[in-house]
């Protein structure tokens, strides 16, 4: 019993490293639409969240299952939780990669943001794609150091999110209503995005540690 | 076994309607902040937020608790599982509730939004109000007909979130930047509070009739 719990716990693994893939994909491909203007890929990451959101719902159903039949206790019942939860994330994850997608979609064959923010975005997108690397890499090796590392990129696109801000809102802001609007959105996607990956790391970390102060941080 | 297990759902249920409540109390507060500009009000829901955090913290606690002891299957399982879902949704409709109180606190003592979207915004709140209420009332009595009406006063925010971009990014639109960063984020804030209740309904009645199909539509 004990063994075929392992096995199940590694396919859960598995399976939640595949979705992290995904995302990873799907962030990559938006971003890139994104900043090039590009519809092609933007269609792309739309048409592919549907995977997203298929993995995860199959993941889900294959943790209640190993809850019905393993009943774990301990420990190896807050993995599983653990997993619905991470899922959650990933599958919202997805959703916010589209967000960003689509904002090209509809700015094509414009680009969604003026010249002046073009610098900023481009390290935003790069930094959630690097982000969702790590995890990819966390969900996989549970190397700490790697939650760390998710962390401190969380901190640089927060200033990067405040500095839209203050461009936007500043007196040599020459952006017309439409810029002002896809740059709020897209920088609180970008964000979102971001914290997203934070909250699962810092599960991660409490599966590890056992210190929960470090989910509510 | 059975009885300890009937009595630790209706805990259960006791506390997401208890956590629903002040997440109902949140959204009123925070809408009146929004439309009245009255500070005060905002710092009652930023203070206030903790402490739907800290109940679904609890909450979740008490679910693993009962998944470790109960071990309960089928329908059971997927109520406790269920539980942990809801509540995941109520944290997140408080942190909405208290960015919409956020938006009023930063522009104090000016309004958020420039008085020709103002009629939009008291009924988006009005609208995030009743579902709010709906959800409590729909967490205690479980009758479906009132996760149907929230999916229905969600479509009219849907409807009024497009009218906010048309507004904004039609010609006659005046507004400076802030007005225009301001909009779109507080009409994005009261549509994924709408959103978060329009998932918790169908996890309901997902419960209530069995069919996933309603989780996924």
């Amino acid at each position: 019993m004990r063994e075929v719990f392992q096995q199940e716990l590694r396919e859960v693994q598995d399976r939640l490293v595949e979705i992290a893939g995904l995302v990873e994909r799907s962030i990559e491909l938006a971003t890139r639409a994104f900043n090039e203007s590009n519809v092609t890929l933007a269609e792309q990451v739309i048409v592919g969240d549907h995977a997203i959101d298929q993995a995860a719902l199959a993941l889900d159903e294959l943790a209640i299952r190993i809850l019905a039949r393993q009943q774990p206790v301990a420990r190896d019942l807050r993995i599983v939780v653990s997993a619905l939860r991470v899922s959650a994330s990933l599958e919202r994850m997805g959703d916010l990669a589209e967000h960003i997608a689509q904002l090209a979609r509809y700015r094509f064959p414009e680009k969604v943001v003026p010249a002046s923010l073009r610098d900023t975005f481009y390290e935003l997108g790069q930094l959630d794609v690097a982000i969702a690397r790590k995890l990819t890499r966390l969900l996989k090796t549970e190397d700490l150091e790697l939650a760390e590392e998710i962390r401190n990129d969380d901190d640089r696109i927060d200033e990067l999110h405040v500095g839209v801000f203050d461009a936007v809102l500043g007196e040599t802001w020459k952006g017309a209503a439409v810029d002002t609007v896809d740059a709020t959105l897209a920088s609180r996607y970008h964000e979102r995005f971001a914290d997203h990956a934070v909250g699962i790391a810092k599960n991660i970390q409490y599966l590890a540690t056992g210190d929960f102060s470090k989910v509510e941080a």
